[in-house]
């Protein structure tokens, strides 16, 4: 593919998936993303795409192996965008120590504390450089229709870079999200390492605190949960206080459903996974 | 589960996965499998059980998190069983050496030759020793009604079982099986290894030779294999070898598909899960 490596094309559901990576100027790193091309899409016939962004310490092969979002795209005709969880190659002091902080741990945000400003720059990236990238080289995906998704740390990045940027997603959905960094351990640690102390700041990446001002009308907003899920039994991913932030802001179009029994694994995405295909679906026109 | 220990529950599509383990008497060693539990299975309402062997170096994990069956079989009410794909724990004299000798590559006879015979006897393990404990301890399974399937390494094992135990199982499924084991380099070394010399004895042990003396009725045989499979392409699966003994023994009953741009992999089984599954459920009164 024309200004991306091409590492793999791996055919699947009479779609194929493309294992690309590229120099990225926004994170000065190497980028690694999958690309699924549903059948049928071409340059006369352009595909709306799925962004979804992984949890922590994900590469986008696990997705693209376990979660099965394809099986659903497919017939349906939509391109699925499965990004990295963080810039790589960099090797930042401390960047490889933690499972929740640094390499694989980008909470999906632009740092502003060295030595992470330099690279971790991952909204950048998601929201201006690579959707250019794409919309320049690969003529199958119609970049004017795309909707976001993603679980646990990707659920934060799909809700947060949703409600940053109004209009620019269609629509969005999480599994199991960290809803509420700014008062979570996991966001608490990841903010003070890459955006510092000022927690005035932090609310400016977190889904619960941006919520309180959208004005994008209907939320068109799915979020799943399991019950089971430890992340969620601890604390760390507070659905309620989204929701409760929407009811108070008086905003319509959220479901949040909790799923009984499910725990917090790619079978749990798995097995919602054509439910948050077809919300994107919807959204994009393609229902 | 009673007769087993309990390695781990996980819930998907609605019904449960099992991840149990036991000492098997046949193999002397730890055995490992996975068991789905599909939504509504009870003592009262048994499932019927779909037997998958997987291919050469795969635990049981490897289907489970990335064959995708569970999401077809959960809606028919079709239990699986994901086997290992040789004994574990023995660390025999070379026995992890090569990824298509030893552990990980079975081939799920029950060897003559030492130091393998008296750990490598999966057949009997599989045919005899696990169906007994299942019909004993796990009361949602309705042991009289069962098919088997697999792929590569599997393939070869689900044919040959179907074969030797005429009845025993209601279908048969492949995704690229190696098909005629005594002529291709891998079924060769594994023979040799396993079998000794006698290629008489070999004959006994492989589908294409097996198939010539059916008198099973129609065989009730799904088949699919990639076009670009890298192991079909260097002759080590020979799915035409088997089809022209089919049609020589003047049997019914085979449907081999060749999948254009399909490789070996996961993707490659997810892809066509679907129609192994229904093949399965309609063997087994569910369709």
């Amino acid at each position: 593919m024309g200004g991306f490596t091409t590492n793999a094309t791996i055919k699947s559901f009479g779609g194929r998936f493309l294992k690309l990576s590229h120099r990225a100027f926004q994170t000065r790193s190497n980028q690694n993303f999958t690309l699924f091309i549903p059948p049928g899409a071409s340059v006369e016939n352009p595909a709306p795409l799925l962004v979804y962004l992984s949890g922590l310490t994900c590469s986008p092969d696990n997705v693209t192996e376990k979660g099965f979002l394809h099986a659903h795209a497919a017939p349906l005709g939509l391109a699925l965008l499965y990004l990295d969880t963080s810039p790589r190659g960099t090797n930042l002091p401390g960047e490889h120590d933690a499972d929740d902080f640094g390499s694989g741990a980008s909470f999906y945000i632009n740092s502003t504390q060295q030595p992470w400003a330099n690279h971790y720059r991952m909204e950048a990236y998601i929201t201006r450089e690579l959707p250019a990238l794409l919309a320049e080289y690969i003529k199958e995906l119609d970049m004017s229709r795309v909707s976001i998704a993603g679980h646990s740390m990707g659920g934060h990045g799909a809700l947060t870079l949703y409600l940053k940027y109004p209009g620019r997603y269609k629509s969005v959905s999480a599994w199991a999200p960290i809803a509420n960094p700014s008062i979570c351990p996991l966001g608490q640690k990841a903010f003070e390492g890459y955006l510092g102390e000022d927690r005035e700041v932090w609310k400016k990446h977190d889904a619960t605190e941006l919520v309180k001002s959208w004005k994008g009308g209907s939320l068109n907003c799915l979020i799943d949960v399991g019950t089971d899920d430890n992340f969620y039994k601890q604390g760390q991913l507070l659905p309620e206080n989204f929701e409760t932030a929407v009811k108070e802001a008086d905003l319509e179009g959220l479901e949040l459903r909790y799923q009984d029994g499910y725990d917090h694994s790619y079978f749990f995405i798995s097995t919602f996974g054509a439910d948050h295909v077809k919300h994107a679906a919807k959204a994009l026109g393609l229902i």
